[in-house]
């Protein structure tokens, strides 16, 4: 078997050289354990923030280990009760071929109510990440304005069309003609942040916007509140590449003057809600009125281009690498 | 009688030439007006956004209008009912001599309770957002640690006494040894902030930010809270006399990665609140547990000089000019 390690820490982008392949042995799984093999593994912009090292809500990668992070796969064999070869689970095997895990940590998942890989998106973190901004943190409500920034990206993708079903008016920037296309087919009004400045785009007002971006996004978007609006603080992809911090947005006297609410959240906190937000997105995903589209790349060696890939907003929808055949 | 009126509107920091006195007829008050003679002035940051003439929360002054805002005084002939001559009052008379005034308007004060003059400061606009802003807002808690910049101001100096009496480890700054050693005596830690920076001040870590500085202090408030830390944003002083907006925070992606919440309010949105404010700590000042302190200039002509002051921090609690004698 394979994996990814981390060579060095990157600096600025991430290159392909910061990683490395590595043969493993295989063994056996001991009792409780299981091997699988992943089909699927997931990359995410919050894996930038680990491989600088620095301990934030979670541990750093360290230099000369497998990146870890979500994967979905199958069962070779099980020593686990519960699970038997040929079972599809999600795991946390990250950037491997596969391996051995508790099997106690793996969620089974059923592939006749949706696509396995969908665990990796729209019914996984990047799902429950839009669904708990959108639900708990920003409490949005029916009639409501809301800018998404990113929003062509797997978190920003599913909270546009949560908010859509929710009754809000949706707003979504995003970096390509494309893309746009594709944000106006799910039904939100959409613009391309190269092209029209945000604060153009956004001059009817906003109500709540769900930051993902952060920099020139975040300083439109306080320009752009309404009084008493709130920021659905989820990430700042924008920023994770900085090797020198940046300065904050021009604006912060608005959060005063309009009374706003900037609250940050990081979905790993709020686990407890998982099973209402499957009850409630995963029948939309099941029938096909929630679109999860992913942008899929082929071969364990291309997850590093991948994962910088999203940098550059490479990826329409959750952006994954296919590491092995389905069947 | 006279008034001081907006000649033109600050450039920076205000000046003496940006204001102008100007002589005004007393009438006699019509029916349900009241004619009030102002003892003492209040001058507050917060005049300062209304000189730029935007519209915010309140509009802006209009140039040549008088300056209205804080002020008590007493009543010299009322036609209203439940005020009479020599009552002392509340009102929003503003920068004049006094004036003619709604008698609905005005609120009653009692000087056996506790001095007059306390309506301005820790009875009043300032201690009332100090309390709403802890209470309300931050949500404070026994045993959590707050930092408060603008500690030695009138809202800050509130906040600090309030936050002590709640069971807080309370973390001041002021901008001079003696301000300092005010705010020790009132059982806070306290420090210069000219002399030791913030981040190195609050290195322990903090719960909670009482905001009233914005800029730096802000900056290393970010840094400084720990994982689901509030931030009770009141004001930034440090930036009111800015003329192009100045950077914000460059630490802002902790308000992701530490899940902080940034809550901007105005202290009028929460007039509902006003009688549970002065039932607690009404009685702390009345028994002199509670310091309201003043710095008190004399004559309406400096008014402008004090309120230009108030960006130097020379105020020492809250900044008043005193107008007329007491009896």
């Amino acid at each position: 078997m394979r994996e990814i390690v981390l060579a060095t820490r990157p600096q600025g982008e991430p290159k392909e050289s910061d990683f490395e392949l590595r043969e493993v042995d295989a063994r056996e799984p001991g009792d409780g354990e299981v091997l699988v093999r992943n089909v699927f593994v997931s990359v995410d912009p919050y894996m930038r923030g680990r491989m600088t090292g620095i301990r934030t809500y979670v541990d750093g990668f360290d230099v000369g280990a497998a990146i870890v992070g979500g994967a979905v796969g199958r069962v070779v064999a099980s020593r686990h009760e519960g699970l038997s070869e040929g079972d599809w689970v999600s795991s946390m095997l990250g950037w491997r071929d596969g391996g051995i895990v508790e099997g106690s940590t793996l969620r089974k998942l059923d592939p006749r109510v949706a696509p396995p890989s969908t665990a990796l998106g729209a019914l996984g973190m990047p799902g429950f990440t839009a669904w708990i901004g959108l639900e708990d943190v920003g409490q949005v409500k029916d009639g409501e304005t809301i800018y998404v920034s990113g929003a062509a990206g797997a978190v920003g993708s599913a909270a546009v069309q949560i908010a859509k079903r929710k009754g809000l008016r949706v707003i979504g920037s995003a970096g390509s003609e494309e893309k746009v296309e594709w944000l106006r087919s799910l039904g939100t009004e959409a613009f391309n942040y190269r092209e029209t400045p945000a604060r153009e785009a956004l001059a009817d007002g906003i109500d709540v916007y769900f930051d993902n971006v952060g920099g020139d996004q975040l300083e439109a978007a306080l320009t752009a509140l309404r009084p008493f609006g709130r920021v659905i603080a989820c990430g700042s992809i924008s920023r994770y590449n900085d090797e020198k911090p940046q300065p904050g947005p021009r604006n912060m006297a608005f959060i005063v003057t309009k009374r706003l609410r900037v609250q940050g959240f990081i979905v790993t906190d709020h686990t407890d809600r998982f099973g209402d937000f499957v009850r409630q997105v995963g029948p939309w995903v099941a029938d096909g009125t929630f679109e999860a589209r992913e942008t899929v790349i082929e071969g364990l060696e291309n997850v590093p281009a991948a994962f910088a890939g999203l940098f550059h907003g490479e990826n329409t929808g959750k952006m994954l690498v296919r590491v092995g055949p389905d069947g």
